[in-house]
This record gives structure tokens, C-alpha cells and sequence, in this order.
């Protein structure tokens, strides 16, 4: 198998076909991975969280790596690294537009469910849950690609 | 969709019949997550690397995250969480044994291949690979799962 670097372009193409990834932020040295849904637009990746752990870490700690793959065999795979900034869209005035956009652009991938749809049961006691869009502005962007040879 | 929190033996067993994961690191308040592939043997997680940035990074901050998935559908998942800590397996008579014992855990996977057999480009030039064993003590462990519903 060979290793190759990918283009911006490439890793670009990659973000667009793809809504599952992992996100990972850090509180002190710690850091804290988790899977989540994301539609790419533009400098930006748009998703959203139940309020819980990872908000408050990326809240205190904007600084996030995003990665996604996609793999058709042990030889044949893409993957894309992102370094990039946490940004919150709160439900005010000044973020109501970029939370519709958000929300519409997120609601036009095939992942999407209503966020109100879920329900998270702790210890066996239904949690009531509370929804946060936000984006990661991409600072850096990489992408490596595994080929049979 | 109804999300629930997995016991520990759930979670073992996720980590049993996967080995391909994601692992986070963090330098200073960056973190970085790459995919890679491991094998799940009592308290710990092995895998190896190549020589580069993350092996660096977790050399000098070995806590670490490594997150674990089986999707089956977009209500039907498992997703398991690790908190732990790097500890390298270097080519010494002290860790030959339990580099031995990685090496035979890894090859015994359906996703392994010698990390001799791969090279690397980039920009072009192709790299020579120093390859480095590695395991991850479990600290925490945890795991939810969707279920329709």
C-alpha cells in the first residue's frame, strides 16, 4: 500500500460526501472524541449538540480537530484532518440567520433527524434535551489516501 | 430515537469485534485525531504508528482518547469512548516481550498488514517508515447506543 498527501481540493471533495465524522476537543491536556452529523459549507462545518461535556469544553475551549473518513477496503481509503475553532449559534437576533442556515443545510443530508426526534435515557430516567447548533471555522485542512501497490 | 447509556461489558464487547478506532492526542489545548487500527487485550488497547506528529505529540502528553463505532443504521448504533494513556513499547529487552505480545495480538486481525509492506509519498519523495508499537492503559470507559424507538 502507498500513502499519498491529498489536495485541498480532494479533502474538500471528501467533506461535501460525507455527513458522519468525529470531533474532538481537549479540556487541559484531556482530550474527548465524539462522533457527530455535519454538513460542510463553504470555510465551515455546520452541526449540533444535546447541551452536556463536549459543549463545555469546546465553550472554554475553541480549539477542535475534525476528522472523517472513507474507506472502501483495507487498501482503499480517504481520510481528512481539520484543525479548527468551535462557534456558537445561539438563539439571538445577531445568529438567527446562520442558525437558519444551519438548520436547513443540515436538514437537507440524508443523517438528518429533527433534533427533538431524540431522547437519552440516563441511568433508566428520560433526560429532557437542549439543542446547540454551531460551526467550526476551518483554520487547516489535510487529507491522506491509502492505494493498492 | 431513544439513546442509552452502555454497561462496561457492552462496551468490551464492541471493543472485542472492531479494530479500527480513532485516537485523539492533544498539544497544548490543540487536540488531533487520526484513524488507526488496534487490537483490545485486557486493560489495554495496542496498536502501532509511524514516526511523525501524533507519536510526538503523545510522547509528551500521553493522555489520550480513542473512540470506537459500529453503525449498523442512523437509529441503530453503538458508540464506546476511552480515556487513557499512551505507554510506548520501544525496541528495548525490557518491553521485548510485550512488543512481541502486540505484534502477535495485531497479526492475528483480519485489518493487519506488516508495516513494512506500506510506503509513504509526500510531495512526491517516498518516505523510509520507522514504526513504533504502542498501547493504551484504559483509564474510563464508556458507551451508548441509539435504538429506534
Amino acid at each position: 500500500m502507498v500513502i499519498q498527501d491529498m489536495t485541498r481540493e480532494m479533502s474538500t471533495e471528501v467533506l461535501k460526501g460525507t455527513h458522519l465524522g468525529r470531533i474532538a476537543c481537549a479540556q487541559d491536556a484531556q482530550p474527548y472524541i465524539v462522533p457527530f452529523f455535519f454538513a460542510y459549507h463553504d470555510r465551515f462545518i455546520y452541526s449540533f449538540a444535546t447541551a452536556g461535556t463536549r459543549v463545555e469544553w469546546m465553550r472554554a475551549n475553541p480549539l477542535v480537530c475534525v476528522e472523517v473518513e472513507k474507506i472502501a477496503g483495507r487498501h482503499e481509503w480517504q481520510t481528512v484532518v481539520i484543525f479548527g475553532q468551535y462557534q456558537e449559534l445561539p438563539e439571538t437576533p445577531e445568529f438567527h440567520e446562520e442558525r437558519v442556515f444551519a438548520h436547513d443545510l443540515l436538514a437537507r443530508t440524508e443523517m438528518w433527524w429533527e433534533p427533538g426526534y431524540v431522547k437519552t435515557l440516563h441511568r433508566g430516567i428520560e433526560r429532557p434535551l437542549q439543542h446547540i447548533f454551531f460551526r467550526i471555522l476551518i483554520d487547516q485542512i489535510s487529507g491522506h489516501q491509502g492505494i493498492a501497490g
